[in-house]
C-alpha cells in the first residue's frame, strides 16, 4: 500500500474514526485504524459496538492495507507540517510515514484479521441537517438510562412519522421529548439508538446547514456524514410507550422565566454536597414559586415571580433532573405543569408541542 | 459583622483569596476564607505556606469577622444575580448571604482560631509590571526543581542588580534564565521563591501593565497586586552561583529556526512512551541537523537545514527539556551552543542576554 494525501484531509479522517477506536478494548487489533487503498482511500475504526469508515481523498500509488495503532497515527499525522504525507507499507508491515524532511517508520498489522464492518441494506432512511441532529441529541441524550436490567432505555428512541422527527429518552425517573417537523416522506422509521453511540455521533456533527441521512435496518443504524459512514447496533425490543405518559390534565399550571428558575434550583442544590443529593422544594403559592433546601449545611431559599392558574401546590424534585432539563431549553420563558405531589410534573414550550421534559417527584421531610 | 458589596467585586476578591486555600489541609478551619470588617473589609485565604489577603469595596453596616467555608462561599457568590450581595454574621456564627430574592443561611466559624498573616516589614521591594512579572515566571518556573533533598532548588532565585531583573531556575539537569533590563534603584534585592508560590502568584496576575510591587525581609516576600498581598515564606540557603556555571565558550554554535526544531524534537519524541522517555539524539553535519529516535515502537528522523560555526557533534538530549526551554522561547530564530558530547548545551538568543537554558545531555546507545 503507498498513498499520498494531504496532512489535513488525513487528520480529519483520524479524528472522526479514532471516535470508534476505544483504547480500553482488549482485542489489541482494535487499538488500530484500518487503512485501506483500492480504487478509493478509506480509513476505518471499529469497537464492535460502533464501527467508522471515512473516505479520504488520496493519491493512490499502491493498493493494499494495513492497521496502524490509532493513538501514533493520529500523534504522527497531527505533528507532521502542513503539506502532503505519504504513508507506504513495506512488505515486513513497517510502515513509512513522510512529509517533507521527516521520516518515520513505525511497525503496522496485518488487516486480515481486522473485523469487518456489517454490510448495510439499508431499508429506511430520512435526512435531516448536521446541525439539528447535534441539538436534539443533545436536547435529550442526558435523560438516557443508566441501568443495565432495562437495556432498552440505554438508548434514544428516534422515530419519523407523519413529517415530524422525535428524539426520546426515558431513564425512569425522567424523560426528554423533543419533536420537530420536518418534510420526511418515510413514515415508519423507529429505532432504539445507544446513548454511546449517539454521543460519538454528537461529537463528530458540526453545527452546519448541510444535511446527514439515516439509514436503519432491523438491528443496524447508519449515519452518513459527509464521506463517513457511523455503523452501531441498535437496541433490541419495544421502547416504552411514552406519549401515554405524558398527562393531559393538570391541577398547577406556571409560567415562568426559564433562566430564573434555572438560578434559583442551582443556587438552592449549592448547599448539597455532591454524593448525598437532598431535594429541593418548590411551592407555588398564588404568583409565586418559593425554591428552596435545607440540609446539614445550611438553608437556602428563593423567591421567584411567576403567572399560576389552579390549585398551590408543594413539591420535591432532585434538582440535577430540573437542571438538565432546563439547560437543554432554549426558550425564555416556559410552562410547568403540576398534578399532585407524587405525579410527575412537565416543562413544555408557551406555544408549541416542540419539547416535554418531564421528572418524577421526591419526597420531601419536613 | 455586616457588609453590603457588588457580586462582582465578593467574586474577584474570592478567586484570588481562594488560591491560598487548600482543600487538602488538615486544619479545617484554613478550608475557609476569614472575612473582617473593621474600617476597611478584608478577605484571606492562608494554607500555612502562602497567604493572600484582599481588600473589597464594601459598605460597612457591623464590624467584625467570621470564617466561611471557602468552596462554598464561593459557589454561592458566583450563582448569585449580577447585583448587590449582603453578607451578615448572626451570633451563633450563622452566615446569612442575601442578594435580591435569594437568601442563604450556612453555618460559619469564630475567626479567633484563624492563623494570622505575619506582619511583614519590608526592607526592599522594587516594582515590574504584572505582564512582565507574569512573563518571567512562565519561562523559568518549568525548570525548578522537585527534589526534596535540595530544597533551595525548588525556588526560583529572583534577583534585582545594577537595573536588571533575574528569574532563574536550576533542577540539576537544566537551568532556566531570564534577565530583563528595569529601571530599579534597588541593587540588592535576591531571594529564592518556592516554585508552588510563584505558579499561585502566576495565575493572579493579568497581563497588563500597570505595576506590582515585590518586597523582601530576610524570611518572607510579599507581593503586592492592586489591592491584594500574597505571602510567602522565602528558601532558606544559598542559591548555586548559575553565572558560574553557564560556558563562555564552544565548540559547536548552531543558528536555527525556534519553531522548526521544536516541531522536529517533538515528532522525534513522538514514539517514546510517557514513562520511558528515550533519548532524542541531535547530529550536527555542516549545515544540518538531524533529529533522530529509535524506540520499541519505530524509528523517527528529521533534518533541518541550519547555519553551523564549528565542528560537527553527535549528543542526546531528554526532549521533553528541550521542549519546555524552546516553548518559553518567543524569539524566531536561536542559537545552541555545544561544547563536548557530555557538556550541558545553551541556547541563547541572537543578540542580546536575556535568556540562557542550558540542558545536559543524556547518554544515547548506538
Amino acid at each position: 500500500m503507498k498513498i499520498i494525501s494531504s496532512k489535513d484531509n488525513l487528520l480529519d479522517g483520524i479524528n472522526i474514526v479514532q471516535k470508534a477506536v476505544s483504547s480500553k478494548n482488549n482485542v489489541s487489533l482494535l487499538d488500530g485504524i484500518l487503512l485501506e487503498a483500492g480504487d478509493i482511500f478509506k480509513m476505518t475504526g471499529n469497537d464492535l459496538e460502533i464501527g467508522i469508515e471515512c473516505i479520504v481523498e488520496s493519491d493512490i500509488r499502491k493498493k493494499g492495507s494495513v492497521v496502524i495503532n490509532s493513538k501514533m497515527l493520529g500523534e504522527i499525522i497531527r505533528r507532521m507540517p502542513e503539506s502532503e504525507v505519504m504513508i507506504e507499507m513495506l512488505e515486513n508491515y513497517d510502515v513509512i510515514i513522510e512529509c517533507e524532511n521527516s521520516h518515520f517508520k513505525i511497525k503496522g498489522n496485518p488487516a486480515d484479521d481486522y473485523p469487518s464492518l456489517p454490510k448495510i441494506e439499508a431499508e429506511q432512511s430520512f435526512k435531516i441537517s448536521q446541525k439539528i441532529a447535534k441539538e436534539m441529541i443533545r436536547q435529550t441524550i442526558f435523560a438516557v438510562g443508566v441501568d443495565e436490567n432495562r437495556k432498552i432505555l440505554m438508548g434514544s428512541l428516534i422515530e419519523s412519522m407523519e413529517n415530524e422527527i422525535n428524539f426520546v429518552s426515558i431513564d425512569g425517573f425522567r424523560m426528554a421529548m423533543r419533536k420537530r417537523k420536518e418534510d420526511i416522506q418515510n413514515t415508519n422509521f423507529k429505532v432504539v439508538v445507544p446513548g454511546k453511540t449517539l454521543s460519538e455521533i454528537s461529537k463528530i456533527l458540526q453545527p452546519v446547514d448541510n444535511e446527514i441521512e439515516i439509514f436503519s435496518t432491523k438491528n443496524q443504524i447508519l449515519f452518513k456524514i459527509n464521506n463517513c459512514m457511523v455503523m452501531s447496533r441498535l437496541l433490541e425490543g419495544e421502547y416504552l410507550n411514552y406519549r401515554s405518559i405524558i398527562p393531559d390534565e393538570y391541577e398547577t399550571k406556571v409560567k415562568v422565566n426559564k433562566k430564573e428558575i434555572l438560578s434559583s434550583i442551582e443556587r438552592a442544590s449549592l448547599i448539597s454536597d455532591d454524593e448525598k443529593r437532598y431535594p429541593v422544594k418548590f411551592e407555588v403559592i398564588d404568583d409565586t414559586i418559593i425554591i428552596s433546601s435545607k440540609t446539614e449545611i445550611g438553608d437556602v431559599r428563593d423567591e421567584i415571580t411567576v403567572e399560576t392558574e389552579g390549585k398551590n401546590i408543594e413539591i420535591g424534585f432532585n434538582p440535577k433532573y430540573f437542571i438538565e432539563a432546563l439547560k437543554a431549553i432554549e426558550d425564555e420563558e416556559i410552562y410547568i405543569f403540576f398534578n399532585s405531589d407524587i405525579g410527575p410534573c412537565t416543562i413544555r414550550p408557551l406555544d408549541s408541542d416542540e419539547f416535554a421534559y418531564m421528572i418524577l417527584p421526591v419526597r420531601i421531610k419536613n
